[in-house]
């Protein structure tokens, strides 16, 4: 899937709302916590209730290796399910991998062969060789970690180079934004605040961003739709807990419907107001 | 185990060595490939052979990841193995992890909990609350990406604060280095040349380093242990495909062995010499 196949999902299905499916036992309702197989029947519930309001799922790796080989099963199941419910439907694996090459190929290999994963997200801390592994895949997504929504992105991505004014996830941008193109691709941007999307497109005017820290963790929509959006939509915005567990009983798979559906309909006015 | 058992685990092995598991079938011996459980077969012998030799394991997670639940089967009992034939080894699971604070918790029981990891490498590009996570667990060793031994580390790495007169994987050094202590932090370093690891060892001389690149990739042991090494040795230096794939044929435990001895016995008499 390319951009514009991914821009044609969006105005289709009016949305740009990616589901994170970070699916933790002790979250999930009470009946199913002691079912081998919950995890997998949790996202199929959840599956079930939204994919018609998304275009995007985004299992995070970790809560699935937190169960060891029966996580790792119902990832896979998961991601078949998703893949025979709505086949143009983008399946994200965010793993935040990265390693010296023949590694980092093992592990492109295992997201977008062993699985049927569309995009998986990378750190770029070692550099080109860590992440060039993951373009070899034709028509597959590589996301690479650029700005973090969480407090740590202090830490090291706002490391700041005074001679060349230039903050550490500017020149990962600046870098990494040539190795692939616009069709391959995208970068994780947790914009707090506006100035800083503002100056993130003047970099990378035309790349997808995949968008975390909407709702609970309390980015605006309209400030990301109003600075982030270029002509092809340009953003994917995730949501997770907020909707997953928007309820803990036995109708969770409604509750998480009515949860997506509510930002999906704020999606469908910020694109009829722009496209 | 503290800084001082693995200490006196070195003293009585009379060896730094670890090995890197890097498991991957096409690599394997070829009455073992169509084997569904090669990887555990191979590491068994491995083992086997190497395990009076080595203070560490490292399985490299994606090699294990590439082949799915079987991988994923194959590194729970490889672990369990090595556990069993040689509780005091080091096993590290090299996973180079980080995500935002819950995520990371997830990855930190993954290894220290589902599985009976010692240590997991972690990249540091999030930050604090990415890494935090790992040292809630007891008696586990976090090892934290500074310098790596490939091309790409020069992308990021060694991005430079003309300010402060300090490379960003010093300032990951600096920083991180109190977030725990000598008992619980380990950092990478690949080190290719003595005047960084003299360097480094300015900046954290007491912590353990495991260093990659030795052999094939071209370090020197001499060097390595004359700027590396502090009063507890400190360094843990580790071979993977040169002992591991050692020979292709049906005797590949008794040609790694050999290539493993080797550098034992190097490892040996630099230990006497300096101890």
């Amino acid at each position: 899937m390319n951009s514009e196949q991914l821009f044609r999902n969006i105005l289709a299905k009016k949305s740009f709302l990616c589901i994170g499916l970070d699916t933790e036992r002790l979250k999930l309702p009470k009946y199913l916590q002691h079912d081998k197989d919950a995890l997998f029947k949790f996202n199929k519930e959840i599956i079930d209730n939204t994919h018609d309001l998304v275009i995007a799922y985004k299992p995070n790796i970790a809560f699935y290796e937190a169960e060891g080989r029966i996580g790792w099963e119902a990832l896979e199941k998961t991601v078949e399910y998703i893949r025979k419910k709505s086949p143009d439907i983008l399946i994200i694996a965010d793993a935040k991998r990265g390693d010296i090459g023949n590694t980092s190929r093992m592990y492109a290999k295992a997201f977008f062969e062993t699985m049927d994963f569309d995009a998986v997200t990378v750190a770029p801390y070692m550099g080109e060789d860590s992440i060039r592994p993951f373009f070899d895949f034709e028509d597959k997504w590589t996301i690479i970690l650029a700005l973090t929504s969480n407090k740590g992105a202090e830490d090291f991505q706002y490391y700041y180079d005074s001679f060349n004014h230039q903050y550490l996830f500017e020149r990962v941008l600046n870098l990494t934004k040539d190795w692939g193109d616009i069709d391959n691709t995208m970068f994780v941007v947790g914009a707090t605040q506006s100035q800083q999307l503002v100056d993130i497109r003047k970099n990378i005017p035309d790349h997808f961003l995949l968008i975390p820290g909407v709702g609970a963790q309390g980015g605006s929509l309209n400030e990301v739709a109003a600075f982030g959006m270029n002509n092809q939509c340009g953003i994917i915005v995730n949501s997770s807990r907020d909707i997953i567990y928007a309820d803990s009983g036995r109708k969770f798979g409604k509750a998480a419907r009515a949860a997506a559906k509510k930002l999906q309909e704020e999606m469908q006015i910020l694109l009829e107001s722009y496209f």
